[in-house]
């Protein structure tokens, strides 16, 4: 670790940010807290960093991605369900009509979630998850999903664990959707993802012990979830959080809010030409308190459009 | 983290366990699981260790340590509740009698976790804990309870931590009793520690947030939720489970029917003299199942008295 940190220190950390307050503003914190004998120094076992997913280590847009994975569920459930053609939010989903599914708010997703990700053993969803997102393609890029993540926020994860931060992720997302892939795109392993769930079951199936998926909701994992989530799951308050809308104000607030430096910040969706732009008005990924709040609070604002050299890794 | 492993098997690196059958199946274990080109070679991050915790890495007679505490805080508390003389299981509890308090089974746990372990902020209970830990004795020792760990299990953490392992505590055990001081006593970490927990709430308090401790059951980590609990953390089948009762058969059950080399590990109490004999008829700490199925099952089974040359460390 230490010799990698000196190279990666030696070169830029972060080449896909260009120069200027924000890109200084975290070389800044880190330089502080890793530094032996500051003012601000942190130990290791306390450098603790929160990341959002959906919207701030990749895209979101036109929806979810975790919900084109519930459509494709539907489409190969849909024949053992055809009363879901009447049915809402399921005609609108299975019609491709994004913004009725959506219309239903948080129940219909529930709806659509214990239909399509319960049922099974966490074995049989976990090979469920890495099929799909090793195979589909996002419906205006045509790449994979694990393809739209954010190159700046891949290049500030490897920084972070560089320098010996924890990372985890704290995301509305379910836990299991993202378990299977984020070590692999993020560095990011299973013990480090946080995240919405349903409930489940440990049972002897002949003489093989397997965990079953319940439709039943656990925790949701959102806005004053989420500083509930770390709580539970990490046990220690970040001193570093990181999030692009207005369900992560508490994490952030949680994790800047401590004793000591802190770090808070949050990706403002503002480019249209590379990604898309969207804040105060948006039905995903809405981002209105924090753009009034957070600069207050000491938060860093990244505007993807001006401090970002490139979006995706596929750019380059 | 290499040349501390390098040191620690240049000498023994489990000294306090006499040699014998159960030494070296863990010896061979972390040997095979560890060595490169090996069939059962293990990945680094698929290296997870779980460990119950009463009666697995320190003592839990005459009864739960965190019982001695509850009863502390009952103690405490009692002036402000004046009908507990009354009423079970405090009326019990207060006057020392252990078997009576627990007549009540979990029901009577329960109810004197919420009376003492909730109304507080996360922040507040923390330092309830850290306080008592600090200054409390043991009835029948007068030692600190965190003296009471077991030396040769403090030597296998070390050692398994030492070849790459991450270790978790798994305990039915209060998740915010231990994480206070598990990192001190144990090198294991509050976000490797995984229990038994009551629901918590985020809130703002004269603009400052914090997370309060309500009198509300959340998840129950003993028997079958033990494993549903390791889902739920790690998202990963450990390949190696400690245990010492049968509250932890499930998960050495499902660390053990994995697929590779899988390692079972039960504490069996058999020293009366130096500490504390009991199984299958135990109020507490029962070990029953475990020892009829667990050496089918291709578990190790530790006797106290036999395996161990000292059992706390301050005999060393
Ligand atoms: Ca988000
Ligand atoms: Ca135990």
């Amino acid at each position: 670790v230490v010799s990698f940190a000196t190279e990666v220190q030696a070169t830029d950390p972060l080449p896909s940010w260009n120069d200027g307050q924000t890109k200084q503003s975290i070389l800044t914190f880190v330089e502080k807290v890793t530094t032996s004998g500051s003012p601000d120094f942190v130990p290791v076992a306390e450098r603790i960093a929160t990341f959002d997913n959906d919207g701030t280590l990749w895209s979101e847009q036109p929806m979810y991605f975790q919900l084109f994975f519930a459509l494709d569920r539907v489409k190969i459930l849909a024949p053992q369900h055809p009363e879901w053609k009447g049915k809402e939010p399921f005609a609108s989903l299975l019609k491709g009509d994004v913004k009725a599914t959506l219309a239903g708010g948080e129940k219909a997703i529930l709806e659509i979630v214990m239909a399509t990700h319960a049922g099974m053993t966490t074995t049989e969803f976990e090979k469920i998850v890495k099929s799909w997102i090793a195979a589909a393609s996002h419906p205006k890029t045509g790449r994979r999903y694990t393809a739209m993540v954010f190159q700046p926020m891949l290049e500030l994860l490897a920084f972070l664990q560089a320098n010996d931060f924890k990372t985890f992720i704290v995301s509305g997302g379910g836990i299991e959707f993202m378990r299977p892939w984020t070590e692999t795109v993020y560095g990011i392993p299973p013990e480090h993802v946080v995240g919405s769930s349903i409930k489940t079951k440990y049972e002897v199936r002949n003489g093989k012990p397997v965990i079953t998926r319940l439709p039943e909701l656990n925790f949701i994992d959102d806005k004053a979830g989420k500083p509930v989530g770390i709580h539970q799951h990490i046990g220690r308050i970040p001193i570093m959080a990181v999030g692009n809308s207005d369900g992560d104000f508490e994490m952030l607030d949680w994790a800047t809010s401590g004793e000591g430096l802190r770090f808070g910040l949050l990706i403002h969706h503002t480019d249209d030409k590379r990604e898309w732009a969207y804040d105060r008005d948006s039905h995903i990924g809405k981002l209105d308190r924090g753009l009034n709040e957070g600069p207050g609070r000491g938060w860093t604002i990244v505007s993807m459009k001006d401090d970002w050299k490139v979006i995706f890794p596929f750019e380059k």
